[in-house]
């Protein structure tokens, strides 16, 4: 017997044999409830189980049940940047909300690199999860190929291109992108550009194709500028770019409320006034929109909703049932900005 | 067999007996190396693995090694402002680091409700992470008390009262409040309140005992303000609780870089000038800061130091070596604000 163990290392099940005196394959039958196990035994092993604070684990139940509770979120955002953008945080207390209802705990798993993506798969594969919700994913992504493979109940939150067959929760990014532009247009703006971001996601790719939608024959290709990430820091760059190329620019339509925010304070800085001189419209109504002054029009997308769609496709699946795609509804917030 | 095993429902142990027509005894003593198993059995086993896409799990894995390869990081945020505090990613990436290069998954586990609080108890009692990381934990923190009830390795981060004794990465919350009152009024200000928040935590408490440490006879309750959280609102809302209450202030500590800049509007909505009517300081010296005009005095603290020296923590326990606590150097960040 180790007089030596610390607090910190979990007691085992040799542990327990120590302590009682026993073989380990005599506690295992014991632990598993095994016939032709004497009473004594039996004692000496739960004794000694107490005295040791042996926790019987997960791992024990898993060989019966396969089954974790746990549902992992995998998230794709270099980690720096991960919050940053408040529509995680919505989406993940959306699909926390449906799971912790079904007694489901749910585990984060950010991804950020190749070494990530690897371990991450590595995870999954261990059992450690009876499913997973994929957000922010790109195009062709390793991650979701691998839950393909392994035939993990998963959903999507959006609708990369090149990504297996899963189910998903999304919106209609392109339509909800041309109607903001379309409706700032009608402001009568003249000459109007637009700050795209991400567009190796589809909710970065479709929301640059309703802007160009909108503007038709107007679109000028010069007046786009791109950014890898929806950040406030690429909204300042971007405007200071933008308002470059086109000192008399009247109107832009940022890619999410971030960008905006970010682009806003170069217009401020360069004595542009907001809505009088530019007309400044994003996406996503998220808590940047009531930060800026004045506040942003914007699309809301219902991200909560997204979230817990995404958790009910999954849990469907875990019932065996099949998960059809979902898309929801956006609205336009018109507000003081444009 | 059953033919209608849909891709998404993970094949088991039955599953590979059904497919070699053996026994789920024979196929769990083949898959555990048990003798007097014959030839014929082993390769129809075999067989059936491949046939079935059977993906052996953790779950056998940890009966052997106890080790599930996954730490946990244990959040105490309400969901909706859980990406609103920057230093929560930036703590995140701090760990992961560690962890990564480590061969360790982070996993990560919010709490938001009691029901929450029960559901990682026993998620972490089932053996699915091997230690945990606590960040933003409450005096007497229940799952706090239940990890050093289950002995498991962990570490805070921060270093609050009426926990049990586990080691911590944290700062000197009261040294750093203290200097950057004291900076703010060496400006010259006559008249500072503060906007406190989180006092149901060390970090919060300490801010204000700091505040308060430094204003010394100056000090009047009446100019500090409470607020449940650090969030850019509890600032917007502080800030003009505290004009109402003294309209010739001038000068405000914030708690967080977050509840300064909703200060900062809301000084600059009441018309008042920064820093020239109101120097304003903050802490933290996340993104926030630079986002503010002018940029925001503060303190910096190194959330990803504190995050990867708390994963170290754990790192250490796993190999059996004691964890020290270990307190970080912040430093003052002097900006335009004051």
């Amino acid at each position: 017997m180790s007089l030596t163990r610390t607090r910190a290392r979990r007691a085992t099940i040799n542990d327990v044999a120590d302590a009682a005196g026993l073989s380990r394959g005599t506690v295992s039958r014991v632990m598993n409830g095994e016939k032709y196990v004497s009473d004594e035994a039996k004692q000496a092993v739960e004794e000694a189980i107490a005295r040791v604070g042996y926790v019987r684990n997960n791992a024990a139940r898993n060989l019966v049940t396969q089954e974790s509770r746990a549902i992992g979120l995998i998230i794709h955002e270099p980690h720096s940047l991960l919050f940053e953008d408040p529509n995680i945080g919505s989406i993940l207390l959306g699909a926390n909300e449906v799971l912790s209802k079904a007694d489901y705990q749910l585990v984060s798993l950010i991804i950020d690199s190749d070494r990530d993506s690897r371990r991450v798969a590595d995870y999954l594969r261990g059992g450690l999860v009876d499913g997973a919700v994929i957000i922010s994913a790109r195009a062709s992504d390793p991650i979701a190929a691998a839950i393909a493979d392994i035939g993990l109940p998963a959903a999507f939150v959006g609708h990369p291109e090149g990504t297996p067959a899963l189910p998903y929760a999304a919106i209609d990014n392109v339509e909800a992108a041309r109607s903001i532009t379309k409706r700032l247009l009608e402001t009568g703006r003249e000459q109007v550009g637009m700050i795209a971001s991400a567009l190796d996601r589809d909710s970065g790719k479709d929301r640059l194709a309703g802007f160009r939608a909108a503007m038709g024959d107007r679109f000028d290709p010069n007046l786009v500028v791109e950014y890898p990430l929806y950040t406030y820091a690429a909204g300042l760059e971007g405007m200071q770019e933008l308002l470059r190329r086109a000192p008399h620019l009247d109107g832009v339509f940022a890619a999410s409320d971030a960008v905006a925010a970010g682009a806003m304070t170069a217009l401020q800085e360069a004595g542009r006034r907001v809505p009088e001189d530019v007309g400044i419209v994003g996406f996503d109504d998220s808590s940047w929109a009531l930060r800026c002054r004045p506040q942003l029009s914007t699309v809301r997308q219902p991200a909560d909703l997204l979230g817990s769609t995404a958790a009910e496709l999954v849990l469907a699946q875990l019932q065996g049932l099949p998960g059809a795609p979902r898309v929801l509804e956006t609205t336009i917030m018109w507000r003081g900005s444009a």
